[in-house]
């Protein structure tokens, strides 16, 4: 915590009064993010990007367990490859950024600075691909790509994010579909155990589905708000890019087949959802396994003999713990850097003053309760531990309760719409399928069907809107 | 391992023969790289990817040593942005690639792709940086960067490369340049300890500096081809972005000041400088800190009883050992194995067949030297640590020889003109510090000057091309 240790820990705005302000708030408050002079371009800034790191490394050890290798594909992609899929380039083509202009020249061809790389990478593969030998292939790319919409909002909706995009190729259908089940439970996984955000896992309508894609599964997280975030996709291609980009492989059968694809990814969007999901009143709140600095030593009255030393032989026992710990021996006041501590959201603040070191202990403050515990020393490093477990704990069960609470089952149009007047959440109804009511849904009620879970469970026998005869269970709500 | 088994383990061209295809053909052969549709922009494949990553967790660690912090920052600049700094701007305009359409809008200015971050990163500091408590500020970033270049070469000149950019600012000219000669230390141990590459640090001349900066250090290596490879390089920039973006702090002394930056970087071009300085006519010569794969396991007459069990037994130990190790059970020959491994640089193969099993042994062939010496099992952790040291330094040793084996005193242009045609190599003279001497020596002689040495020896006491009085030794090389 090296910077800006001057400046004022001011008031953010009431999120009950004013979510979208608070929001914005913590994100510039809490030194996440910072604007640049194009519009919906941002700044990660120092302490915003550390909590990316902690992401992309646990996530990207469990994407090497399974095999994936990282690779890295160019970020400009020729229009006339972006065309090669039909439904893709309808839905990418109206929000890429072309560059057309190569030093003092005019391209001959433009390009997009890639919105995605589907095409790219099966440009590549039909290099690569050529017997089943090569197969699979477990292909992954860290980068950032770029969408030229019209609004923004940080994390939320950038026109450049950060993000993963997995892009993996099978010799058979059977193969493929379990890699995409297996890329969703890694998300949701990790949005539980690590983020401490629970998930509905479900599949996507035809119409919310991914551009190109046979099957878009994905993990729904409810909001503080209520609203709703889509977590991460992970979406079952078949062979269609392999048809449209002629990608074959000669089978153990010596015949040609074409190879059967998917692609997943999680973005800076899940740094928006934590926010939303812990946040409070006094500002961001981290869930301890992804914060940058799980643990702020203080020193109390830092003047006295022996203080300095005791904080600083503190900090060091955290560290050799593998705890992510930090000290602040500025001359700020206790209370500058309570604030500004809350206000970060660092899970806990560890102080010591003489009294402390009289007693053999140290004072432990729960960011997420509030709670003041005393730790006698001899336990410091377990005491941590067990005290970042319950918060991480006691963050889920919150978000959890907040996700039960307010998903309800409903039979009508008329009852969803009340629903997301007085109180919102996810309505939970049964669905018959048809586009139709859908769109009707979003008419009358102005909700958008967010999943469609993979655990059902019939909730009803017609269709919430047009009372046919409905099969399948689906969850509506406002998304982000 | 997994891909690519069953390809055919094809010869290289003879690196004396032609040099150039030589190295095109290892950094296919090897996987390490692959050509998009766009010329002059590259897959970086898995293999090679993987080294990027060795050298980006390295180096990434040392940063975060000296308390530098990670960012992101949107890779488009506008062109009013770009233009507020003169010297920068003519240096980087030329190359720049265009962005001049968002979605179906044509945009009212248009915006580069980064070809470098300064000016985004002034833009930032200018918002960011108010009191003398807000400094330094060290920021680093892990992108990829774009400049539209005429010509290419893997890992050597891409139009769009990986690299870090790292940007600081600091109270005091002092500091500022301390930072500067600190980053090029890093990089010099990271070259040398690392990847086995002698360096020359140095201090780049007026021609040859960075756009916009006052200093230039590089640290410069010599390829087997006896040409100059700039492998990392920092600038002192003085206040000049700052005077140029407005950019002021309040002192200790109630006064504003402009703070001084710095900016330090290395690219992907390193992967280029291992394959030159150590790959041979069997393919690449992988340095073993920064191998993917340190040792490969290959089971011998894999269908002897126990023999599976044997080698799998081997890798799980070395992995254990924190070693990076794989293992081929496939069904290729020995032959073909031994080709693969070779061409793919790994710096140890680890046999062990019904014989070893016998005698309690393994057999270990060095990638560098070709030797193979047999290691009892129960030293194995311990051996191949050993060995792994030992190739390293016989990498590092052999280049040190070629390079100085080929850094020549030379007292006039005709006689550098000779030694570059005859043999090649660091021609080492003295200089009298005018510009017109550094252009007649690169028309005359074919070469452009590489640094003056931080370490300074008289070889002389006049400029080596007007004979005036000269007091700067200075390398002069043909450069990639």
């Amino acid at each position: 915590m090296a910077q800006d240790k001057n400046k004022q820990v001011t008031q953010i705005t009431d999120m009950e009064v004013d979510f979208a302000q608070w929001y914005t708030d913590v994100c510039t408050k809490a030194e996440l993010i910072d604007y640049s002079s194009i519009k919906g371009m941002f700044i990660y800034r120092p302490y915003g990007y550390a909590i990316w790191e902690n992401i992309q490394h646990q996530l990207d050890a469990e994407f090497k367990k399974c095999g994936h290798q990282n690779v890295y594909l160019p970020m400009l992609i020729p229009e006339s490859l972006l065309q090669k899929e039909k439904d893709h380039v309808e839905g990418f083509a109206p929000e890429c950024a072309w560059v057309t202009m190569g030093g003092q020249d005019k391209l001959e061809e433009r390009y997009c600075i890639r919105p995605t790389s589907e095409t790219l990478f099966c440009e590549h593969y039909k290099n690569v691909i050529h017997s089943w030998r090569d197969l699979p292939k477990l292909y992954n790319q860290w980068c950032s790509v770029l969408r030229w919409e019209k609004t923004s909002r940080p994390f939320l909706r950038h026109r450049e994010f950060l993000w993963q995009e997995g892009h993996t190729m099978h010799a058979t259908e059977e193969e493929a579909r379990e890699e995409t089940q297996r890329m969703l439970n890694i998300y949701a996984d990790f949005m539980e155990n690590v983020l401490a955000m629970p998930v509905v896992k479900g599949i996507k309508t035809d119409k919310e589905k991914f551009n190109g894609a046979e099957e878009t599964y994905t993990v729904e997280c409810m909001m503080h708000d209520r609203k709703a975030l889509q977590g991460g996709t992970s979406h079952f291609f078949g062979d269609g890019f392999a048809r449209a980009f002629d990608i074959t492989f000669a089978g153990k059968d010596n015949q040609l087949h074409y190879p059967f694809q998917t692609s997943w990814g999680v973005s800076t969007r899940m740094i928006g959802g934590i926010i939303m999901t812990h946040g409070d009143n006094r500002g961001l709140v981290l869930p301890p396994r992804v914060a940058p600095i799980q643990a702020m030593v203080i020193p109390v009255a830092m003047h006295k003999p022996g203080v300095p030393e005791a904080a600083e032989a503190l900090l060091e026992r955290l560290k050799a713990a593998g705890i992510r710990a930090d000290i602040d021996e500025s001359d700020q006041t206790m209370g500058w850097k309570a604030a500004e501590y809350e206000m970060k959201g660092i899970p806990l603040r560890v102080e010591i003053g003489p009294k402390d070191i009289e007693k053999g202990q140290c004072c432990i403050c729960r960011r997420d309760s509030g709670e003041k515990v005393s730790v006698p020393l001899e336990n410091l490093e377990a005491e941590v531990e067990k005290l970042l477990d319950e918060v991480h704990n006691g963050l889920y069960a919150r978000a959890k309760k907040n996700l039960e609470d307010h998903t309800k089952v409903c039979h009508t149009v008329e009852e969803v719409k009340t629903f997301m007047e007085t109180e919102g959440g996810f309505a939970k109804t049964m669905w018959c399928g048809d586009v139709a009511c859908e769109n009707a849904m979003k008419e009358q009620a102005g909700v958008t069907s967010r999943c469609m879970p993979l655990v059902q469970e019939p909730v009803g026998e017609t269709c919430v809107c047009c009372g046919k005869p409905a099969h399948k269970m689906i969850y509506w709500g406002v998304a982000y």
